[in-house]
């Protein structure tokens, strides 16, 4: 009989951040933890998200026998609704507030019959097939979060999720180390750690840090306070409520992600406010900008948002008033760096000022830091550590961090998405790599944008292109034509010469050649035009010459 | 008579980082200070560089005496190409260096014929008609910089140019306050100073703090040590070729700018190396990787630079060695990040290991924190203050800074392009705006890609495009298509029954409509193909329907 063993299949989040999934098999079980999507790099043209392959799982979910949802991020849940739909009554695992939010998602595209939630508490410990899952609290920028202590015939797995260790943490919201440190104490196989801040030294800033400095904000505030942060950062928002009642203000909030979470939030009893500290968006007009907080979506400049909205001019109940102070308590993801500097530019041309990260401690990252990560290396002492959710950089800084804390150098692996490894109680064995290629959704399209299409995407994008037409009849005249409409190249009512000194091209192409087969003349007209452009131009737009013959 | 006065004019560079340029006029007299460009947005699809409208400066070409550059940074020079054509042998004034990169762009062009160049030195005085312009050092991220003291009928005005200052400065590299303070003594009118870090507290890293980084970094290093930087940073290179002698290596350096700026820079005296400490590219295999320090293109991650292509395995002299040291020596520009840290993540899968500013002090920026512009404030004390260089709220940061340093409120004056200025001996007027939207340049088409072929772009570069061609003859038959044509749409050959569906409803819509006119069948088949792609793909490709009569 083989000894018992345990695979795992990185799908996702390790070799980026972001579209977190990982299988975890044995003979007879598979659990899956998370299933998370991807924000597209500004590079890939019109794509909405990137998702993990799910063809391993598919062909696989005989054998299913839950998913986990670390918690409820979209790099953690968000690709469900893409995998859902080939299972039935699949069972989630996660926290009330994880669950809530996943169902959300499911409930938009009406998939949410594919699914059995199984909310879970803390500490609670779930048997799946061959595995046992302990769901151990942790802190991070959303409530509700867990790691998972994964019990498997081959030994004990410990998954971090995404983790921070908050020194001085607030009410119920810290990594809870004694579960890990209880899940441990009869050895752990394998640490997969998060990665994503391990180039940043020393600990994160406390949530009490970022408190007293937002406390500090709102003392000096002498107008209203605007505030945006993530919309799932309950935490965060808690305090805002709690700094605005200390302060005499009211806080009302608008953007509609914003008000469904705070909905969500207030009903599982995770944010507490009453009519004394929160008010309608209609009530504003009747209280002095002194007595207001104002909470909305657009931390990351997304143009619809309400704080874009505000910063134009174009929102329909709140505009700047001189004074107002608009706190950013968000990070800036780098692409959106461009966007939100926009709406800062825009607020101070208003008369508001301005309060970010990079001016003013108001934000705390999610992820721990070096020195935090070292306690969790500390605390669980697996024998095995693998990095997750990091580029192939973190990663290979984890692995380096984790030698440094007494794991053995060979035991320390990176491994990147579609690697499998299977660990058994005597040792580790990388697995013949699966084909884990991300997938493109654009629109309803899944996977039909691939390399090709983005090429073009990026020529038709950064060039334009030319249409020709021309129809010639059976004797190889020409009965209409040529026409030259372009899209994106030029502003024809300016320039419109070029693109008569392009039909000249054109005839002289068709006179050179009598008799040629059309499409042999279509690639003629092409070249000719194509040269004709980048010497005139230096510009090279598709040219897509159209010769039908009647 | 009228009182005396000085009219300024911001064509570039207030609102936005780079594309700095503003015009000086008197009476009789015009001097222009700078000509830069910008590098685009990513969302400009297709544009190479944005810069100053010309058209200001030429309408008044009779009374211009000279264009000053402050130093050789490409936003400060590169527009000149754009506006010399229109003027003959325009004076230009700067240092040595200076002038020779601005040189070599234009002689790129072949519009060196345009220029005459007048090289100054440190603190020289320079009469331009009404004017005269002193000379005063500064130190920036480039050598040879200038700040100005520039005396008009209206009186004295300082511009600082870029510029930070060192308190520990190395050799000649140091801002002249002296020079500053001097010129200032008899009252200085107005102040124009770079706004470009206000945002960051207390003083900019000294090059002597680099210097020790860098020395550990050496020390510590076992293999080669691959360096980038900026291109024009030439007192960071002089470091380098004398850590490597100190440490026993041997420099050698390729990319087609680097090896242009360290000649011209060779040639000026400013770069001092010799055979001990220097060597071929070929020599590098009869050395030991331990002597070996390559400064090498490709601080930004651009795809075609040496560092890109060594990080991708395709140099053709360097490949990396386990155990190479890459020291990214310069700032991240924000746009870039995703490109670096793909190189980045690609230098560590080969068994390097890769240094930058996130994760040692190994780059200091060039322009002045907080404190080092308070030094320039108290410094000059002028009247005036008018911030330069900077998006709209560094701007504003820029003069809150100066009114704590005792500017009157009301004499910050916040500009942004267009928007002139006129000081007279006894006070300021803000004059009517003139036109400054910026130029887009793409390929050598100048101008003619605006906001309308942007919004192609953009469409064409998300959604892709569908063309539809079709031939109906005189009586109406159809004889030939309907053809369908798409590009950075789908990819056709799995989903090539989306086309044939596409091809129904342009039939329905042909049979549906007899007889009508070929414009309107376009319309309505648009219109019908959109509302399709949007039902079954959630797109919105530009369509272009054809119908030619035959």
């Amino acid at each position: 009989m083989p000894e018992s063993h345990v695979t795992l299949t990185p799908l996702g989040g390790l070799g980026e951040i972001g579209m977190n999934c990982m299988a975890l098999e044995t003979e007879q079980s598979m659990i899956l933890v998370d299933c998370g999507l991807m924000f597209p790099d500004v590079i890939l043209y019109g794509v909405d998200v990137v998702i993990p392959r799910m063809d391993f799982i598919v062909s696989r979910k005989h054998k299913l026998k839950g998913i986990i949802l670390t918690h409820g991020h979209e790099d953690h849940i968000g690709a469900l609704a893409w995998l859902v739909p080939y299972l039935q009554e699949v069972p989630l695992y996660g926290s009330e507030f994880t669950l809530r939010l996943a169902l959300k998602r499911l409930q938009e595209r009406n998939l949410d019959s594919h699914v059995k939630l199984h909310p879970v508490r803390a500490r609670e410990r779930v048997d799946l097939g061959e595995f046992a899952v302990t769901f151990m609290p942790v802190c991070h920028s959303i409530i509700e979060g867990f790691g998972l202590g994964i019990e498997t015939p081959a030994g004990r797995i410990v998954h971090t999720g995404d983790f921070k260790i908050d020194r001085n943490p607030q009410g119920a919201h810290a990594t809870d180390l004694d579960a890990f440190r209880k899940f441990s104490d009869d050895g752990v196989l394998l640490l997969l750690s998060d990665s994503t801040n391990v180039e940043r030294e020393g600990f994160s800033l406390t949530e009490q840090e970022i408190q007293d400095s937002l406390d500090e904000v709102f003392a000096d505030a002498k107008g209203r306070i605007l505030v945006t942060l993530f919309a799932t950062h309950i935490q965060r928002m808690q305090e805002i409520f709690d700094l605005a009642a200390k302060h005499g203000r009211k806080v009302a909030f608008t953007g509609r992600s914003l008000v469904t979470n705070i909905e969500v939030a207030k009903d599982l009893g995770h944010l507490r406010f009453n009519r004394e500290n929160s008010c309608d968006m209609e009530e504003l007009a009747y209280l002095d900008d002194s007595r207001i907080v104002i909470l909305l979506t657009g931390s990351q400049g997304e143009p619809l948002s309400a704080l874009s909205r505000v910063a134009r001019s174009e929102h329909r109940q709140i505009n700047i008033h001189k004074g107002d102070t608009v706190v950013m308590s968000s990070r800036f993801i780098p692409g959106n760096t461009r966007a939100i500097t926009r709406v800062i530019n825009d607020l101070y041309r208003h008369g508001a000022s301005v309060l970010y990260e990079k001016v003013q401690a108001i934000h705390a990252s999610g992820h721990a830091h070096q020195e935090e990560l070292k306690i969790m290396l500390d605390t669980v002492r697996p024998k095995f550590f693998v990095p997750v959710h990091g580029e192939y950089r973190h990663l290979f800084k984890h692995a380096e961090l984790a030698v440094s804390r007494g794991i053995a150098p060979e035991r320390a692996l990176i491994l990147e998405n579609g690697q499998p490894v299977t660990l058994s109680s005597t040792g580790i064995r990388l697995e013949e790599a699966v084909f884990a290629e991300s997938i493109l959704v654009d629109g309803k399209g899944v996977g039909d944008v691939g390399q090709s299409v983005l090429k073009e995407r990026q020529i038709l994008g950064g060039e334009g292109l030319v249409i020709v037409l021309l129809v010639q009849d059976e004797f190889g005249t020409i009965v209409f034509g040529p026409s030259i409409q372009s899209k994106g190249f030029i502003f024809e009512q300016h320039f419109s010469h070029i693109l008569e000194d392009a039909k000249c091209i054109i005839l002289d192409v068709m006179e050179g050649n009598p008799g040629c087969e059309a499409y042999k003349l279509e690639e003629k007209i092409r070249s000719s035009l194509r040269r004709f452009f980048r010497k005139v131009l230096e510009r090279d737009p598709i040219v897509i010459p159209l010769i039908a013959r009647v």
